[in-house]
């Protein structure tokens, strides 16, 4: 469900993103206290600091106490290659033949799920102290969630590499935490989506939604109807080997993988080799553009449920998830309302409009699934009542209608306030919780909330900048649906949140590091530095406005100043704070004064410097008006500072004129926005008043 | 040859690398103007700027003037995607079919060889006007490699982006230009592979000289001798297929494939499956260190050669290239001397040492290659009277060598002066040349030298350091490979390699953006921005004296701050010029000074900021004495431009005791050392000396 493209629905989701964070009971004070020593994400069911450390050193061993498999020595091996990595300390490559000796021993009572599947036991328990860490879980799944606390727990100082010593317990709270990958926008190779689960598994998330079908790409090689992605991919699509190996990849890391076929809608690309199915007349060409197409199948004709046999039939033996994912969004039916063979169809069956007889075509896609041995989930408008219930619910619309469903007997899981792409900062996704505080569901009813997805729809992002759209920020979400329900604040998250991102990279994860990259290749043969300072305080218009603003098709580079800055501005955070810290210094203004003052004059002196190199890279050119911008913020904001600090109240005119000016700096251009305009109306407001100590 | 691993034969190569730049014939004055307004790299053979500009905008087109096959279009693709990145313009993804609207049109006459040789035509001509780009080559690999000169010649400014007005006719002036990677001592995944052939594309390098077998693992899998690579590589090897897949993409950029399986010695790794061939009783591990072993192949057994049969046939099938090198290097001999059997084997054939007995078993494998239809290639010990003429030598002594072979009648190419792994500047391999100025070859003994390779050897570098062990330095090398032999302006060469560099990340090259991500991870939690200061100025140490002071095997981490700097430092180079600029500016000293002076309070400033982050990560402690010597360079630097600033001559007991205190600090440690140190010496004596302008 590509929801809200063209913002119509934009009040429910915002009604979701803004909610307060629930006022929950909170831990006990000691173990918030732990929690705030500690750089774990997601924060564990519980945790207990104790008294003393275990050294880390290059003697570093690990025993397996019970059950071994060769995905927990894959796991141990994956994680020591990280401890080395980090620590720059040489392990020892084979594991230890005596507990006793060992710094880690690793106790699990067996494999794991065959195919890891919903009901898997992911828990585990962790206990720390000056000897050894001992690791216990039922599962090898619940051993590898632990090795990453394990990693995650690592501190050093002057005496070296440690582990605090502390006993976890920890377990989800929903057992449905998935991030959506959508490949049919733009294609992703495979060690973007390998370097992804490892990402995932880092932060516990154990669902890769794999969205392989779209209107502009069809990414499934169908050996049965090879018309699908031969004609349907611009030659890129995983073939059945390669969908293999990411299975395989997956499944190593205890994560499940759902693919998603859309239908009827978002079809186009089937539709370029078998436009006979379609509900108008072709040929069907890829679709390049960004919104919502009219081609659908044809539900009226029984070739289309003998194709869809034929081709889920095969993607159900390819895929061994227990479900199978169907879309079923943003389908309008005008290619039905103009065909007058469905209408004629439609009248003979007393099918009275085009969303019944989309749930006609669902019926039918479900019995296919059933024969296939796949349970069916799609986004929440397949909900009805021939539904069994064993189908999932995937709702966008919110909390709400998902404890709807649960009232029903449906399960469902929660995207709503969780889609990525809509570039909303971290903390807006946190408070989005699939079982709210709130809730009117009776404790069995509840147990229908399985979980939920971030969703990285894929119009504008490429190999190069998926990372950076998807990580960190999801790391948030992936503790939302994995740590207890009362772990709500945003400021320890994001102090959390900065630890993990940069551990992310250990994998590989390009996030960090090509945002450097882009703004490189921006500044051409110029030097990147002034570019820099602007990009940190700048981010991409949010929801679906992008498009909108700059328009681009699926073949258009995404390489623009838009493309590098990052949804998350942690410059500007930091400067909100310190603005805030220096107002609430009134009538002082001397906390951090000097510091916030030497941030506003780099900003004006990175606006002079960024005239030249704009006029050199012609690429930049978009961006001069917000260079112009970070002049005036600049200058505002030291002129702001020079009232409060000389104590020297500003006019009401000198106010105005320059909130005004914020408001013009305001407005997005290249589809970026400035994330300092609120501190900067603070600064001015400030100076306008008297002072008084606050 | 992975030569000089304990400096026994270093003055050879310092001799080569001390080469002063031949005192050559200038090209003509407007020739070297037009190549300092370029950033062409190679530079081409001739070019001839003319007056204005072809705009390029998103109505680019390309058309095909005669030959066409899939190879050039997939390259025009490639070209067409990075001009649309580095534009941030959206390109027509279709061909003109009318050459009189396109922007380029690509005339070739042919495909080029099916397999890449050393007989390819790589000629091309670009001229370049006001309405058109025609790029004529008489092969598609021509063809590519003028593509590559014309994204280069991409510039921007106020009113977009152009090529400027030129014609260029250029060819190489070696056929035989290459890298060698060893994946041998750690194994580089396939997508490492890949976005090094592509950047080699970019600089017009042809050859990979792939070093599949070390003692450290045998990285290649075996269909016959399946032991060789399932018990020697950790299960680090690259499949027949993959191996298809290498050629294959190396192909489509008219890069060839060179297998290279280094025996009798450096086969450690393929004696752990058949301990039979070794000239001494297994059984045999994978080995771990980084030096010269002793295990060999025993010369004087039948079954040695009839497993060579075997495994060469299947590798000569696998691999289509002309050529198959066999290594022969750094067998000392050590088991054969310990072996009775093959004592008395020598003693009954009248082998008198075991320089001979490796000439026999060399001369018995030249047999089996050329039953498998390849020519041998060897490092220069191979060099024999029973070599055939088709044979090549290759030299690691140096030109003379090359020279010596080319008297001969051999063919050779040279790698001396071009072993990157030893982490020397650009500018001293810019210097090393196949075929010096002051060659006493005749045209016709010229002829025997065919080019020369770059030689990555893969001891201290992993899939996250070795692009930057490569990059940008590998491009000064494919420059003297390529260019004609007059260009040899070294501060010219490093102004395009900083453009190039940048380039190369188009391409998914890390040498860029995994220094920053290392010093991140070394940064632990903390800031990482006073490790960027040191970082920015320290180098690896040279030659082979890493291992010495800092030992490892091949199973560490290389995630240490020597893994993260990097062998050139552009900051160093930089603070030398300006070092250099102020002195000349006596006695006035102003040229620079206040930039001079920032630069060294920033790095006093760093010093202190160093402390706290090595405290809290153990990783960094090994970099605690470099810190301390970043603050005494910074003291020394801001004491001596004071005296000189002041017009006050420092004593000679100042200077001597600064003197010395740079001593101390040019010391290396934890295998690092400062790149400013000259320049910090140059300040401290102008101080002391009475001034007089200069």
């Amino acid at each position: 469900m590509k929801l809200l493209k063209y913002a119509k629905s934009l009040p429910l989701l915002l009604c979701v993103l803004s909610l307060a964070p629930p006022a929950s009971p909170q831990r006990t004070a000691d173990e918030m206290l732990t929690l705030r020593q500690l750089n774990l994400m997601p924060v564990p069911a519980s945790a207990q600091m104790q008294p003393g450390r275990l050294p880390i050193t290059g003697g570093f061993k690990v025993a397996i106490g019970n059950y071994a498999d060769d995905r927990l020595r894959s796991g141990i091996a994956r994680m020591l290659s990280r401890l080395a990595g980090r620590t720059v300390l040489t392990m020892p490559a084979a594991l230890a033949t005596d507990q006793n000796g060992a710094t880690l021993v690793i106790t699990c009572e067996r494999a794991g799920d065959t195919i890891p599947s919903l009901a898997e036991n992911e828990s585990y328990s962790l206990e720390i102290d000056e000897q050894q860490a001992r690791l216990v879980a039922p599962t090898v799944v619940g051993a590898l969630r632990g090795l990453e606390t394990f990693l995650q727990l690592l501190q050093g100082d002057r005496a070296g590499y440690f582990l605090p010593a502390i006993k976890i317990q920890d377990q989800p709270r929903f057992a449905w935490r998935g991030l959506l990958i959508d490949v049919g926008r733009h294609y992703e190779p495979l060690e973007v989506l390998k370097r992804n689960l490892d990402a995932m598994a880092a932060v516990k998330l154990n669902v890769l939604h794999w969205h392989l079908t779209e209107d502009q790409g069809f990414r499934v090689e169908s050996k049965k109807l090879p018309k699908l992605h031969t004609l349907g991919s611009d030659g890129l699509f995983y073939t059945q080997d390669q969908v293999r190996e990411i299975i395989s990849y997956a499944r190593e890391r205890g994560i499940r993988v759902l693919p998603e076929f859309d239908i009827p809608g978002h079809s186009t690309s089937w539709l370029v080799g078998y436009p006979e199915l379609g509900s108008a007349a072709g040929p069907f060409q890829i679709e390049r553009g960004a919104g919502i197409f009219e081609p659908a199948l044809d539900p009226t004709r029984e070739q289309t449920y003998k194709f869809l046999d034929t081709f889920l039939g095969e993607m159900a033996a390819l895929f061994p998830d227990a479900y199978l994912h169907i879309g079923g969004d943003e389908n309008e039916g005008k290619q039905w309302d103009r065909n007058p063979q469905i209408q004629a169809f439609m009248k003979e069956k007393g099918i009275k409009d085009n969303h019944a007889l989309q749930a006609y075509f669902n019926q039918r896609v479900l019995k296919i699934l059933q024969k296939h041995g796949k349970k069916m989930i799609g986004w929440e408008e397949i909900l009805h009542h021939y539904l069994p219930t064993h189908a999932v619910i995937h709702s966008w619309r919110g909390a709400a209608s998902l404890a709807e469903a649960a009232k029903k007997g449906y399960n469902g899981i929660l995207s709503a306030g969780y889609y990525i792409d809509l570039i909303f900062p971290a903390s807006q996704h946190y408070v989005a919780d699939p079982l709210p505080q709130d809730t009117t569901l009776t404790a069995a009813e509840a147990k229908h909330v399985l979980g939920g997805e971030a969703t990285m729809w894929g119009e504008w992002v490429s190999p190069e900048t998926i990372d950076s759209r998807i990580w960190p920020r999801t790391a948030a979400i992936a503790e939302r649906l994995w740590s207890p329900q009362n772990v709500t604040d945003s400021d320890d998250m994001y102090r959390r949140l900065a630890v993990i991102s940069r551990q992310l990279e250990e994998l590989g994860l390009t996030h960090e590091k090509n945002y450097d990259m882009l703004l490189r290749r921006l500044a051409g043969t110029g030097d990147p530095r002034a570019l820099r300072t602007l990009a940190a305080i700048i981010e991409p218009v949010k929801e679906y406005r992008r498009h909108q603003m700059r328009p681009q098709t699926m073949l258009s580079p995404l390489t623009g100043l838009v493309d590098a800055a990052r949804p998350d501005s942690e410059a500007a955070r930091e400067f909100a704070a310190k603005v805030d810290a220096f107002l609430s210094d009134a009538p002082r203004f001397a906390l951090y004064g000097p510091d916030l003052e030497q941030r506003l004059r780099e900003w004006h002196s990175a606006a002079l410097a960024l005239r030249p190199l704009i006029d050199r890279s012609p690429a930049l050119q978009e961006a001069r008006p917000l260079a112009e911008d970070l002049a005036t913020l600049a200058d505002t904001g030291l002129e702001a500072m020079s009232h409060l600090s000389a104590g020297d109240t500003a006019t009401t005119e000198w106010r105005d004129a320059h909130l005004a000016k914020l408001d013009e700096a305001a407005k997005p251009k290249a589809a970026l926005e400035f994330a300092v305009i609120d501190s900067l109306r603070k600064l001015v407001i400030a100076a306008a008043e008297t002072k008084r100590p606050r």
